[in-house]
């Protein structure tokens, strides 16, 4: 499709190339009424500003960063997607740094900060845990997204689910479908963000029902796999069913895991759910597309990831701001969890 | 876990906290004798370098550009993962830049060129029909990634497998196993870029069967929705049931959009692979924790992704090249396709 030029639009209001620029960029320095007839102009033959007209005004001292534990996992992937467009639509550069899971993300950002005259941060994934003395060395603006920062005070600002009370209320939806006997499928034992607070609402899901806490039900992640992974969720299942242990429901501590516990399952010859149910948490499309599509939690990712940068430059260009915003997750009801109230409490003695 | 600290390693060492740092960093600029005892220092007290000691010497001016199209496509997320890994194990700087289905990389890279004083640019996705003299506008030495450019001359830089040759040995696979009415799932019609490549190799396995090309079965994606995306898959199926034509196998273009298919094939209440078989590209994981695991072709993305920053740095550093880089894929029998040599062939007359 032919396309109308920045230099063709100039021509046809009888102005300079930068003008247009200004025009576009919403630069106060230019005549209202010759914006106006620029804007027209475009709108009218339909020109689309290319990416290299949107970016002059970009440099690297208006950056960015965004420190990612996890990358691997999809739930991250439309997050990153949007931070980026986001980023870019308010004229910053926008830098993805890659934590390894033994590295201090605080550390790194405190030394990304030096040598890039970073304008912001974000956290995504992992740092539940660190110390409220590391975070206050940071002299820009930081959000953390996607994870509960329940120990810090209020003054950290920060974009995420009660994941306690989200894994609470899918965990209540099991109990009340007559699943007695939950195995989950846990994080490192170690772990001390998001894993920790899911497991943290399994338990009261289980004691809301009367029902005990058995540790030979819960299967904690190696260090050999990464947490949120298919492969990790296929050991784990590997483990509990050789374990012997009797259970009618699998409680995967994310989508991914929740995937490759099915694919355990159905290598074992099981039915999903006939045999046996398996619930996720996330809400990913891939949740939705698998076959039978599972049942979980469906963080609000694309509103929390907007709010995420949101929030960001509003504290960057310092307007009143809401610091602590915690978003509502829905259950999703797939086709992956059966109802057992016929079924008697301790499942039907099927081996492994 | 307490950890030990650079300033103990120096000192247990009795050397400077410079001198440990040169160790870690292998620089050439430290007596061979006491490396050693600073590296065995190191393992014995489980010393990890954090990420500040080892990114001392990144600066913005070292800095290399990933323009990636596609970025939701999660054939992309181990390969950026690799590319962030090894631009920081160099000691650059790494910036990602997501671009828009309507944008012109080479013009957003020749801008991200002036800004950020690149040192060099990969290219991850579209880019097949752009033109040398564009491209030559480019200062710093750059990769085409995971994209065939036959089309340009050797002088490119490019590593990728052959879309075509890769594609024809799927269908010749499907052939072989007594399908003849394949249906593909397509790029647009527009598509000039490893879409095209895949639909020419889905042709010339057909007529190496003496199967004609029947447009009927070709689903081309709409503008909607994004190519490589399982919502694509699900509706380019719906269309495909709902027009009537007989087939006895679905060729997708990628995996992603082969999980589509199978999930309309399944919500129409067919089974996989008995009513129908489906086939994929790329070789994801999830291709393989699908049930039914999907036949597919695997790339193999992370040494795709390494040989790339590897071939860039080596131009980077004015090292001989090989500058065009082919890599075989390898075709992985899953649980998708049925051996039909026993049936009619021109299907069962199922409808929909």
């Amino acid at each position: 499709m032919e396309q109308i030029t920045i230099k063709e639009v100039a021509k046809l209001c009888g102005v300079g190339v930068s003008t247009v620029s200004r025009a576009i960029n919403n630069h106060p320095d230019i005549n209202e009424e010759t914006k106006q007839k620029i804007l027209e102009t475009i709108r009218k033959y339909n020109y689309v500003p290319n990416n290299s007209a949107r970016n002059l005004k970009r440099s690297d001292s208006n950056t960015i960063a965004v420190l990612i534990k996890g990358i691997s996992n999809p739930f991250f992937t439309e997050i990153i997607q949007i931070f980026e467009r986001e980023v870019t639509r308010e004229k910053y550069s926008f830098v993805l740094q890659h934590i390894e899971e033994f590295e201090d993300e605080v550390d790194v950002a405190i030394q990304l900060e030096k040598e890039k005259r970073l304008k912001g941060i974000v956290f995504l994934g992992g740092l539940s845990y660190h110390t409220e003395e590391k975070l206050k060395q940071l002299t820009v603006p930081f959000v953390i997204s996607t994870v509960d920062v329940t120990e810090l005070p209020d003054e950290f600002a920060s974009v995420t689910v009660d994941n306690t009370r989200e894994s609470q209320k899918l965990v209540n939806y099991l109990c009340d479908r007559g699943h007695r006997r939950i195995a989950l499928l846990a994080a490192s034992q170690k772990d001390e963000s998001i894993g920790k607070l899911r497991l943290g609402g399994y338990r009261r899901a289980l004691e809301e029902h009367g029902l005990p806490y058995d540790e030979s039900l819960v299967m904690w992640t190696k260090e050999d796999l990464p947490t949120y992974s298919m492969e990790n969720g296929y050991a784990l299942t590997q483990e509990l069913l050789a374990s012997g242990e009797e259970f009618t429901c699998i409680f995967a501590i994310s989508d991914v895991v929740a995937i490759g516990a099915c694919k355990a399952l159905f290598d074992a010859g099981w039915r999903i759910p006939e045999d046996c149910s398996v619930a996720g948490f996330d809400g990913l499309g891939l949740a939705a597309f698998y076959q039978p599509s599972i049942t979980t939690i469906r963080q609000p990712r694309a509103e929390m990831a907007e709010a995420t940068i949101r929030l960001l430059f509003d504290m960057i260009e310092g307007r009143e701001v809401v610091k602590r915003q915690v978003f509502d997750a829905e259950l999703v009801v797939g086709q992956s969890v059966q109802e057992l109230d016929a079924r008697p409490e301790t499942g039907d003695g099927r081996g492994e």
